[in-house]
């Protein structure tokens, strides 16, 4: 199963939410997980600037290699940003925290996961 | 057709919207379904206590029977409360509407019912 | 690829975003859309009035031809605006902009759109 989170909150509280959602996931024994991606865009990609409030949550997430997750199915663990959304605000792809993908559209890469059968989720 | 729907709202007020949404689709009769749950996480949780605002809502959407749907499907009801969600609030399951699931962790719930099959509404 | 966009933000702006998510969508010529439909619910639905503030984003969207999107499979574009929610807030269908389609529900709707193998993605 692979599913695909989905965060355009603004505020680092709700994205800290966002992020430990992502991470109750990965902590459930329950799920056979083998993909997770957690796409940021409008406001939401403030989260994954290098110097935002909650860099080193997406820093932990990004980290976690499969045998530190719960999932029997050794997850591969993203996080992207939306292109339109980062130009808008003016922030580069080289402010980013070190492992984020940039991705054509938040909405496209939504689309495009769903259609190759993951699920999605929108959080917190 | 099932569906899931996803309530991660702390204000009493989305809540009960959440579970008018859940209403609504059990009362359109143009929809054969044949499965709803609807899963509460993060604050959202508040909503399925015995002592909530909304509590009598919930009851409401558990006693309805397939035939107090409009679906020609005999739809399942379930609602289900996230345990670290629950966990992280001290709210106990003996606190919470008698019929209500607690599932291991709502994303996991959301990420296996979309597995299998449902849809995915995030309300309200 | 399909994807069925959900919106039941209250604020304009907010709705403003969500009808520049589906615009975003369109302009993304990495995806083959083949569909986009974007359903208004609950308080979202103001957003469909011929005199809300984001009548003109919504005509622009209802106006775009194929040609006039990036995506190389001609999408079709649909706006839905659920009945349910207009008649709480007696708006009548003759009030809303020109091409809008009132859906019996949008819960239905999005269930339906999902089972016929749409993706969706709450916006904004």
């Amino acid at each position: 199963m692979r599913t695909a989170m989905h965060c355009s909150a603004d505020a680092p509280d709700a994205q800290r939410r966002a992020l430990a959602n992502a991470a109750n996931l990965l902590g459930d024994d329950t799920v056979p997980l083998s993909g997770l991606v957690v796409v940021f865009n409008g406001d939401g990609v403030h989260a994954v600037r290098a110097d935002s409030p909650v860099a080193d949550d997406v820093r932990g997430l990004l980290a976690r290699t499969p045998e530190e997750t719960n999932s029997p199915e050794a997850p591969t663990i993203e996080v992207c940003a939306c292109s339109n959304s980062l130009a808008a605000r003016d922030v580069a792809e080289d402010e980013l925290v070190y492992g984020v993908d940039v991705v054509s559209s938040g909405m496209g890469e939504l689309t495009r996961r769903q259609a190759d059968g993951y699920g999605y989720i929108k959080v917190p």
